[in-house]
């Protein structure tokens, strides 16, 4: 029987990650991944949706299976179907058993499928991430015109974008009174639904899909009003479930958001098995409570984390701050951190700030956006819970920055004084840099200093 | 006689700064800044270069007088002569005496000039903040045709790269074996150099400049080998020195770098008198040692030290980290901290890694870049020392969550972990992201785990 050292099941971000880290940490061990992808057939997750428009195909889209190679990985594909945790191996559905020291649950998630009429009409699509079904929505969007995208979250955003690219008519569905809502605050989210506007993309919001509309293939779709949309593709991005099946058929303890349970190792219930990325339960950062955010970016957090921890424990898990940036057109839009409706769910009485100012200086430099930040600091420690940012093709980086401000808990004074340099082309100017200026204003609304 | 609670003598980026720092802290205090530019007359420092290719004017880089009005801070144009400690005065060359509780010096640094032969020269120019002297610059850039730009640092190469913009022929002189030497290593600086090749503008390194030529106007320049070169014009980059004049006549003390010394709340020798950037001593953020870094995202934060400190001391200077970031055509590149040569003058020992990866995911987006970047761990403490970067328009903001994560002096392990975000058009993969991957390779080298 085939053993390894570590066996991790499943082969993208997560899995990836626990193995290249693995390597780095213990060099000697025999590091095995087993998952469903042919060869060069993984699929980068967050750049599913860019298949459609800029990218142009699944097969550019690729994780490159060198990232196995060049880290001495060995490449089972299967099908894992269970695991013997006395006898420690694992069966693939070919019958396939491989031992194992250490096993990684990196399966991920699935997306979410509700169980209203019409949801197995044909041309009823999802975000899967599989190179001959997306080659499949490819084709199938050459003949189509009304696309129903049901979901107002990020990815159904950034799908949206794309689909606008290929001249389709979209209309994306939101339950909530806002597109975004479960991440930024409704300020934010009407900015990007402004530029959705802009982009010619229609959103219904607070609105419920009833039924999809069709004989066989999708015609419309039915809003709980009563009011029916013309349709040809329906687009499903409610949201992912960790898969879970492999674990719970294993005894694994399950945690509160659905995912496998683990401790701040990423240990499950088992000591000899991790879970990691969107498979696994989190806990969030600031309230170390469990947390739904699923993000390939938090995957390969994990990843390292893991990875660091199979034969020794060496890092542990803070919990998931949760940053991440999208765009609209040319609209960068992004967060790390507590929302203000996050922070006040989780029971936090803070202060916000807000400031605007060009992404690059003076103004007149060709391409300058308008950056708009908010920052969130609680009350009695002054520290920096959150912030929202939304610009130009900075916003990726820049929320970057404030996830190393929140990972380091920093007080809005040390905010204010952050040694940042900027760059006419690059940054914001130096004197109204919008993470200090933000941390000042909110300094004010902090303090109560004596008057001099 | 006028007085204000809070004169500050200089109004660019230290100036104002600390205007609007003072404002936000000491809500009634009367602020007043003394400044020898007219309204309207204030050009964005690090701007400069930008006017002779990309934004075309000096009156289209100005900061904005309404930062003043906004913060309700007096204006007084005219040029502070001396200072009267005792009794807590300045005069103005027109004779004008104000009084002051606390006094800022922010009084800049200006263009060193040497004594060469020639250096007197119609034609030969300096990065003068003045919008007439600039106005004269870009006249006489119509009429010539090959610069000789001596200095080869950051200043002379975005100088060089925008009158490229112009069509002329550009020779950069610099005394170093490579141009900007004195802050990134070798391989970065052989990274600048090769795209200013690219561009078309010719360097010389390990070049020494003996004379300029000509009768009454520049003609060319000869080099201490005896090779001459054409020369319609020169443009002086070679460095600044601190505007200390003031601060000497009134017996303040003056610090190793020749900046006016101050404490770690940037006070002076007089416990009224504080100095904020470009003329005042900076200390490194590493050695607490003096240091000659001088940019203005420094006198900005000065300004936001010194604006805190001037009623009551509120921020303490921890010492400059030093974080910039330029660009030669589409090229970005920065660095924040130490370099290698920087880091062991200063007597570390210490570990470098570095990654390469797109900064965009998959690198078939359009206009993805390679971003390569290099980070230096103290051995001991595994802490991070420096990162130097380069790529595209996201290097200033990441060279900023480098200066976040040295500004929280984070370690090796910990900016492995760092929670980063990414998004297809914005950031690297979160698989190779460089910040993190570049922390791993490093604790390779660092740790001496027992082989398992």
């Amino acid at each position: 029987m085939e053993k390894a050292d570590v066996l991790i099941i499943g082969g993208s971000a997560a899995g990836i990650v626990t193995g290249m880290t693995a390597r780095k940490h213990y060099k000697e061990v025999k590091i095995t991944i087993i998952r469903k992808e042919r060869e060069g057939q993984v699929l980068i997750p967050c750049g599913l949706p860019y298949i459609f428009g800029t990218v142009g195909a699944p097969e550019k889209n690729i994780i490159p299976d060198t990232l196995l190679t060049a880290n001495n990985i060995d490449l089972i594909v299967g099908e894992a179907t269970s695991i013997d945790r006395e006898a420690k191996t694992v069966t693939t559905a070919r019958g396939k058993s491989i031992g194992y020291k250490k096993l990684v649950l990196a399966t991920g998630a699935a997306p979410i499928i509700i169980p209203i009429p019409g949801i197995k009409l044909e041309n009823v699509f999802y975000a899967i991430k599989d190179v001959d079904y997306l080659n499949g929505l490819l084709k199938t969007l050459d003949g189509v015109k009304d696309v129903v995208i049901i979901g107002g979250g990020f990815i159904g955003l950034e799908f949206g974008d794309e689909f606008r690219k290929r001249g389709l008519n979209i209309t994306i569905i939101e339950m909530l009174p806002h597109c975004l809502q479960l991440v930024l605050d409704e300020d934010f989210c009407t900015l990007a639904e402004n530029k959705l506007k802009e982009k010619g993309i229609n959103t219904k919001t607070n609105a419920r899909v009833d039924a999809i509309l069709g004989e066989k293939r999708v015609t419309g779709v039915k809003l709980a009003g009563g009011e029916e949309l013309k349709a040809d593709l329906v687009f499903m991005c409610i949201g992912a479930r960790p898969e879970t099946e492999l674990a719970q058929k294993a005894g694994l303890q399950i945690g509160e958001t659905k995912g496998i349970w683990v401790d701040e190792y990423n240990r499950t219930s088992d000591k000899d098995i991790f879970a990691v990325g969107d498979c696994a339960e989190k806990r969030s950062f600031f309230t170390k409570k469990p947390s739904a955010l699923r993000l390939a970016s938090i995957a390969a957090n994990e990843g390292r984390i893991v990875g660091a921890n199979l034969l020794e424990l060496r890092r542990r898990n803070e919990g998931t701050i949760g940053s991440f940036a999208t765009t609209i057109g040319d609209l960068g839009i992004g967060m790390a951190g507590l929302s203000e409706a996050g922070a006040k769910a989780a029971g936090f009485d803070f202060v916000t700030s807000e400031v605007k100012t060009p992404d690059k200086h003076p103004s007149s430099i060709p391409g300058a956006k308008e950056l708009r930040m908010k920052l969130m600091f609680e009350k009695a420690s002054h520290e920096i819970l959150g912030g929202e940012v939304c610009g130009g093709s900075t916003v990726g980086e820049t929320v970057n920055i404030l996830a190393a401000l929140i990972q380091n808990r920093m007080t809005a004074n040390e905010v204010a004084t952050f040694q940042y340099g900027t760059h006419p082309f690059l940054t914001p100017s130096p004197i109204p840099y919008p993470i200090a200026n933000a941390a000042e204003a909110a300094l004010v609304k902090l303090r109560c200093f004596t008057p001099l």
